[in-house]
């Protein structure tokens, strides 16, 4: 009997763990859920007779060690930092350990280590990292393989509402870790155009948008995410002209959100006290330049001149023209941004998340230049199963199944931009309902 | 006999050095300078009967010891970051310590012990900070005694050109550490305006600023340095509504240096590889948009709308529309940035440098409101007699040798901020030609 540990029973491994659990009785395995709630981790096993849950104090070493002691193979759905630590007990358990999330300096320096002791050690393996990279190595290895050649790789990806939970003017709500949709972009981004490197600092990056178009799910603004640079060398493209990984928001969003960053209101690197009687519109006016007379919206209009009757709404939508006290007054700025948006883009019940994924090449062959637009639509069940849950989670837990199955024969630290990574969970994903529609444009030029 | 320890003979050390010697023999003092360059501190005492030049390895813990164990009173020249080292060791030994630089949150944990052991610790005891918080605090304190009160306190500092020297299209050279120049401003500011905090941040800094006008050397743009809240404390100005310290260049300055922070180069957190033969041109571009069939030029006008004819032609002195290869092509933008600066920006053996300070206080009592502005204006004699180093090192050999004589009885963790220390400081400054020269306007409203 195999036993799989799973760390971590939040909001994004409902997918995940029901997977694992529909086939656990019929391949004889037995699944662990380890949460630091005992309650939540029950929740989600659903007294399913081959899974126990079990609480762990992820700080106490000897806990650890029993639970992964007692698996075959550990999947960390906890925050990114403490992988490391799961991850550094099951190289000396000799366990196999699985990951959504970017695989880490921390855990390159083990990577000779993991080799030697014949494990895998699988992360990325998630949505965005994780789909982008399977189903943009599908695509680029079936092309190098006809003997063409990639110009140009767009990416972009989002997590967004579904269309019909819109009901605000920003059309926007916290569908995953309001924090870091509040920092997203900060530090700089890189990428290739044109065979050059260009560089986007923060304060222009969502200035600098592209359209990106979905048949089903209408039409996104698309900025550049982090350092796209070193992607020539993970997806093989090293002759590519263009290359960009991006992330999506609805059309309007970004111009509207960077009246926040022009402001400097996202800065997350220092702590400010406010008077506790500070309101909406004082903490917009610490923005401002200082004036005699002139009214907040005057100063904000002179401001930032590109301000429109749309992204006056939006702010006023929020409150920010108003008398009312601000929630939280101590604090970084963006902790205090937060906290307003915490309160206006909550999820109300009914709501439902999206999730939108876009690649886009230019290839040249023997027949000239052709595009591909492939496009991935995914939208969230309810509030528990999201499609944020299902694109990150049901990645992992085919990557899971497909391993124990004895299918996956590669060992060491691992992403999964192998074909025997991608291939399988690709054609998994797909009957899960979860899939890429490809639309191949010839002769563009 | 008493023995003063000098670290570090580099550059802005020469008046510090020189004032300390000339009245060695006649107070029967023995001064040692020590530095990494036995050469360079042997330069510096120029055969002085009293004075002996060491070599000093800071790394080497008995090293450091034997030199302070023989000393009565240490003084650090030496990069601020190296200061706790020495500091600690003059807890240890029971030896004063003065610096000219920032309080460290190192040092403030020292500061009972500094106490207990008698011992006086002097930091901020230069120009900025320095000369500043003394001749500030002289107006403040003196306003107070006849009962007005301040409603107004900006400051600004500023180590530029000497006018005379002012011969490129920047009218600005490097007088000090370049890298600190290219990195000015970085983070947010922070002042009180009319009551309210207000926050700035770097990327809308260099677009907001004041003039400050001083009589002998004409026009400047002001801008907001860093964390000027802390002073309402400092400073005692509990009840002041209007607060800001703010840094100097030459009018003009700002404007064209802020094309370097639109477009992200001034950027110190990454690292790029460029080919080795990228162009100051293709560096520009870099930062740039990309477009089909737009040059350089025009992209970057339609970038930054507000680039005028003059900030064109600065950028263009420097070599930007060029086709040069870069000087240096692999770093952060910002040290390749400071490496095309450090060629253009290069001081000539005939180049005299500045400092200039002025404080503008507005005032009320019984009289009505008035305005009173205090300016400095210090021009440097040569390259090794900087302005730089005159408010520099004076204000603190001034502070060592009234120590010395007996005449500052303060013990402990301390600032120039009391009169005991400006005061006398400030009057022996006056003797060696470094004074304010103060405007009152009466009844400005």
């Amino acid at each position: 009997m195999q036993t799989i540990l799973i760390i971590g029973a939040g909001k994004s491994s409902s997918y995940l763990i029901d997977f694992l659990l529909d086939s656990a009785g019929i391949k004889n395995r037995k699944v662990i859920v380890a949460d630091v709630s005992v309650k939540i981790a029950a929740e989600k096993i659903k007294s399913n007779p081959f899974a126990t849950a079990v609480a762990i104090d992820i700080d106490n070493p000897e806990e650890r060690s029993s639970w992964i002691q007692k698996s075959d193979i550990v999947i960390s759905m906890l925050p990114a930092f403490l992988h490391s630590v799961i991850a550094k007990d099951c190289l000396a358990l000799g366990k196999h350990f699985f990951t959504a999330s970017y695989e880490s300096e921390e855990l390159r320096k083990l990577a000779s280590e993991i080799k030697v002791k014949n494990l895998l050690f699988l992360n990325e393996c998630g949505l965005d990292p994780g789909i982008d990279h399977m189903s943009a190595m599908k695509i680029i290895e079936q092309e190098k393989a006809k003997g063409n050649e990639i110009l140009s790789f767009k990416s972009f990806c989002g997590g967004v509402l579904a269309p019909e939970s819109e009901d605000n003017p920003w059309k926007y709500k916290f569908t995953w870790n309001p924090r870091n949709v509040v920092l997203a972009g900060q530090g700089v981004s890189r990428y290739f155009q044109a065979g050059q490197i260009k560089c986007i600092p923060y304060h222009k990056l969502f200035e600098r948008l592209e359209t990106v178009n979905f048949t089903q799910a209408g039409e996104f603004d698309g900025y550049a995410n982090r350092d796209s640079l070193k992607y020539k060398t993970i997806y093989g493209l090293d002759n590519i002209s263009t290359l960009l990984r991006g992330t999506l928001r609805r059309s309007g969003f970004c111009q509207a959100w960077d009246v926040f960053v022009q402001l400097g209101m996202t800065d997350d690197s220092y702590q400010i006290d406010f008077k506790a009687d500070l309101t909406y519109r004082g903490f917009l006016n610490t923005f401002l330049p200082y004036h005699s007379s002139k009214t907040v919206e005057e100063k904000l209009q002179e401001y930032l001149p590109n301000i429109n009757i749309e992204i006056l709404s939006k702010l006023e939508w929020l409150g920010f023209f108003s008398n009312k006290t601000l929630p939280k007054t101590s604090g970084s700025p963006a902790a205090l941004l937060q906290k307003i948006l915490e309160e206006k883009w909550q999820l109300s019940p009914k709501d439902k998340d999206m999730v939108v994924l876009q690649h886009q090449f230019i290839i040249n062959g023997a027949f000239g230049t052709k595009e591909i637009i492939s496009s991935l639509v995914c939208i969230g069940e309810n509030q528990e199963y999201t499609a944020m849950a299902k694109t990150v989670g049901l990645p992992l837990a085919i990557a899971v199944d497909l391993f124990l199955d004895g299918k996956i024969k590669s060992r060491g630290l691992q992403i999964p931009i192998d074909q025997e990574f991608y291939n399988p969970i690709l054609e998994a994903m797909k009957s899960e309902g979860v899939f890429f529609e490809e639309i191949e444009k010839p002769n563009i030029q």
